[in-house]
């Protein structure tokens, strides 16, 4: 069992008494920061960053040497699983990432397999090791995948930003097809997180960007079922160690009582909802994480500490809450007023732990 | 004062007995058609379309003719308003709608001012007398604006689909400057809306396409005040007739309590919300419109039969319902499908208005 320096992000997780409320950003290893720019221009492109642990460890750390951040996030992409059941991810320009080879037809479909991660996700499992060797126990690392839906979306589509009209037609037309995809992903990205865990992740989170897009019956059956079915078998201890999981429907917000009983310890919020009503919602079945929209970061350091004090004084006293943003930081925000977020966090929030420490 | 031939729909949303759930569908008069493309083809483009009154009365009535639709909707743009501000409105190939002078600098914003309907915005509302004659009283004619935040939106950022880094540095670095274009919006769009209903518009709907985009307190602040603002304006009864209003803001599920007390007659739905909890939540203060995911209609006849009952029952028992999807219907559905969900709609919903006929 190691014991972590700062432990903050793990205490408020699972509820327990803090000092001040954590915080870390989503994508805060990213275009915004001139040194991960630089490291991406050295590595040649954004898949050589994902698929070389040196890299992968660089960029992972250099949020972490600008900003006094609670902790560290596994520098990956979500679609690492389908890459490695051979769909060919690549990047296009302006485009965002694309698969080669989108799965439509019903025989590829019912040859999919999850894969091994010790095989073909290896890769990520190196860039864990190693970047868990240079954090030192400072802060705890974060590992992550993208929600069976989230990755069906694209792995059927072929590409994100879409209307979801592939994957729309075969949920209505042809659901068996897609539960079929969805219990695969569920087993690669149970599989996927477990070795993320045994090679030193000390969280576990699942992105489900797309979820939101659902309605509520098919939200429900298609994409947080498959959420539920990896927590159940996601190990919960590792060296010692309680490992908490978050989940983070984007445009959840209108189902977070049936995120928080899907046996998470926290619950990822956007911006769209105020986060005092979201703690009444959920009472004390989970943690929270959020909820500042990343816009917020556009405006100048009055603003954003203003911004800062309504979330923290939304939520109110006591440990439970992980200061976050509600999307990933935009490319555009100046670092300088990263760092003015992370302090008033750090700052404004002792005040609502005085009766908990 | 005029009688309606099939006044289901106002009835509806006046929460009045009726015999079955009306039904209209958003961009009714849209792609999906074959007949509108070709009228655009003969107008032009999609600008002379809006902007001739025969083109838009043409292309109003089509769906009419295929489908025992429950209303007519004007054929126009949301963004008639900006461009009769001087914003210089083009459509770009594959980009959407876009301005020629995005509106940015603190000296053009002061000197915006609301456009008198009559003068600039002329052929709107001879489209709606002339829609008007053309329908001879059969089915009710809704008229719409956007709302004030849609619609600077897309004066501050130029054009659509951003992520809006423009506005929304407005809003939280210069609020007084983002509020100043408001009220001038809301000052437009009720006079707008108002010279619709005197030209003819037996219904006013506002469309707040981006209120979404919001946070929980920026939503109530910058764009829902600006809905009452108008909803306080607008003339509720016309030629001795009430004058229903809609309201809908995509992605708004978790404001419905704050959008049924702005004083609108009925709700748009979107399809991320059950129907039925969104009854329970707003009780018997407004009407609810929606709320079927358009995707359903890419999926056979059985499919959207079934999709058709889960929303009628939902909603349960009793008038206050007008069936809708939750988004407009998408170019790439076919057109006997929507003669499917229409059928089914009047149909499935008999049995739901028994007691109260």
């Amino acid at each position: 069992m190691t014991t972590l320096k700062n432990d903050t992000l793990l205490r408020a997780l699972l509820k327990q008494p803090v000092d001040y409320t954590p915080i870390w950003l989503m994508r805060q290893a990213g275009r915004y920061l001139a040194e991960y720019n630089a490291t991406r221009a050295r590595a040649g492109d954004f898949l050589a960053l994902c698929k070389t642990p040196d890299f992968a460890t660089e960029v992972t750390l250099q949020p972490l040497a600008r900003f006094p951040l609670d902790a560290a996030i596994l520098f990956s992409d979500i679609l690492t699983i389908p890459d490695a059941m051979g769909l060919g991810l690549y990047f296009s320009q302006g485009e965002g990432p694309m698969f080669k080879h989108p799965l439509r037809g019903e025989k590829e479909i019912l040859a999919l397999t999850a894969p091994d991660p010790a095989d073909k996700l290896r890769y990520v499992l190196d860039a864990v090791s190693q970047i868990r060797k240079a954090l030192d126990n400072c802060v705890p690392l974060i590992g992550f995948s993208g929600s069976p839906f989230t990755l069906a979306c694209y792995m059927v589509e072929g590409r994100g930003g879409t209307e979801f009209r592939e994957i729309k037609t075969m949920l209505y037309q042809r659901p068996e097809l897609l539960h079929h995809i969805l219990d695969v992903n569920a087993q690669a990205v149970t599989a996927y997180l477990n070795a993320q865990i045994e090679s030193g992740a000390q969280v576990a989170m699942i992105f489900d960007t797309w979820g939101g897009a659902l309605s509520h019956s098919a939200y429900q059956e298609f994409s947080l079922h498959y959420i539920q079915q990896i927590l159940s078998g996601l190990k919960r201890e590792h060296d010692g160690q309680r490992i908490p999981s978050i989940v983070f429907t984007k445009g959840g917000g209108l189902w977070l009582e049936a995120i928080a009983a899907s046996g998470c310890d926290a619950v990822g919020l956007d911006w769209t909802i105020d986060i005092g009503e979201a703690r009444r919602r959920v009472g004390d079945k989970v943690a929270l994480q959020g909820n500042l929209d990343p816009s917020v970061l556009f405006a100048s350091p009055d603003v954003i500490t203003a911004e800062v004090e309504k979330i923290l004084s939304s939520f109110g006293n006591g440990s439970g809450h992980v200061f976050n943003l509600g999307h990933g930081i935009s490319q555009f925000t100046p670092p300088e007023n990263a760092a003015v977020l992370v302090e008033a966090v750090h700052n404004i929030s002792r005040k609502f732990h005085m009766t908990s420490s």
